[in-house]
């Protein structure tokens, strides 16, 4: 076990947010050796052909190859995972994760006796990509990373995740993980499903009239992106975060059939009411 | 009668769209005169100051200082207006509108006796922001511009409408109205309602919740941009297009609901398959 070797960093899962955490270390950090463990064979050759990992291990390999492992996987896969990875690795490795719900994720090491060697984290950034392709250098530049449940880390496991977060460029807040699912929920979560909606809409009219997308203004491409985004990664986040999610989709629910109702009535004047006071977003956003 | 100016064209409505056109129009063509009229003075002070108009009229004196008149204003207003506008214009004047609907527009003036004189037209261009201050050049550039129903308009005006979308960069699709009210009941106004009612939704648990929009990414700010435009110009054009609109709205929210189920019960497999279906959006956009 003393055989670890400090400079490796292992980076489970070589997609958008992996392969970008991969790209900007190495960029930050040239001494660093970057390991990479990836399911897709695929995804490994072409992480290694693109320049973002340094070497791909096995997962066997990982607990004397690497003081730190990133956790860069679907949420399911992360919960999966998780206790497995802690049971295994060296008592003075560092796991970080950076999945888009916490509670369940905490929740399957809460009685891990290497508990504290675990950071919850969820740096907020990303794009409609996905795979190894996906990733770029600067992604996290000027973006915002949440720490969840920091009092059950160790305080020098918390120091290096810090150091790691801040030189790709992220600043940071921290919170409890249920705060963290509920404001997602609202803020990420329900926008994606909201696209992934609109996208089914559009594309089921699209079967009886052709061509309708060349009609398509840079509206609509804006509030549809979030459909081009991976099943995969996003199926696990909300049955994860299903209670806090529910919530914001049937408020959601509720104010389109509202403002439907709104609309067969031809009110405009309580349509322009609500959209008025949608217009606050601008004092936001 | 005679003695109308053929190089005057008169922006009736001094906006976002109205503003923009006045701008690369002149850009365009040097010569041209451009005159402004709007029923905010604000807007007309504005619109002088930016060098958007050369000059402001009243709705009066419009019959012989221009042979071209755009109607930029909201679509109910233009349903109002462009009766009494074609009552009163010279026999050789042309009328092109720019709103979002055509069904109501074209409806208006089905049997003025000067219907060939109107030019039905939806420049697919705009941004959430409006006023005057969001007059831009270039915005309608490579952008498509729907003509409706142009069997009704007299060739000379619609060769002079296609001369004018031309110069400021667009291309040109011709339909009858009916079609294009379907279509963009699916492509353009679904998407602002559901990103008025996201806004909304995501405002309502602010106020619980403060300082949630700092977790915000790029995707929020993707799906509720739209959100911030103009309420008075939306409106109108939800109730025109009540019918074609009721039934995308109701297929959006019928999706929402079954995801909502999917959700509940936890069903990751059909989630993936719904939002794999939504994929096939990359396609497209």
């Amino acid at each position: 076990m003393d055989k670890i070797v400090h400079t490796n960093i292992a980076v489970i899962g070589l997609g958008l947010i992996g392969g970008s955490l991969a790209l900007d270390l190495k960029s930050a950090m040239s001494q660093l050796r970057i390991l990479g463990i990836d399911q897709n064979p695929a995804h490994c050759a072409k992480a290694i052909q693109l320049g973002i990992v340094d070497q791909i291990i096995d997962l066997d390999a990982l607990s004397h190859e690497a003081m730190v492992i990133l956790l860069c996987i679907p949420v399911d896969a992360i919960v999966h995972l998780l206790p497995q990875l802690l049971d295994r690795v060296h008592a003075n490795s560092i796991v970080i994760d950076t999945g888009s719900t916490k509670g369940a994720i905490v929740a399957s090491i809460a009685d891990h006796p290497k508990r504290g060697r675990f950071v919850a984290a969820h740096p907020i950034a990303g794009t409609e990509h996905s795979g190894p392709e996906a990733a770029v250098k600067g992604l996290f530049m000027g973006k915002l990373n949440i720490l969840c449940d920091i009092n059950q880390t160790d305080a020098d496991a918390l120091s290096v995740a810090r150091v790691l977060f801040e030189r790709v460029g992220m600043h940071e807040i921290a919170m409890d993980a249920k705060s963290h699912d509920k404001h997602l929920a609202y803020v990420s979560h329900l926008s994606h499903i909201s696209s992934f909606m609109l996208g089914l809409t559009v594309l089921d009219i699209e079967k009886d009239e052709k061509q309708i997308f060349q009609l398509a203004g840079s509206g609509f491409a804006s509030t549809v992106r979030l459909a081009k985004s991976s099943a995969a990664m996003w199926a696990p986040i909300f049955a994860q975060n299903k209670t806090h999610l529910q919530s914001a989709l049937n408020s959601y629910i509720a104010y389109l059939q509202e403002f439907s109702r709104l609309i067969e009535e031809e009110n405009q004047s309580a349509m322009k009411e609500l959209m008025q006071e949608a217009n606050r977003i601008k004092e936001i956003i």
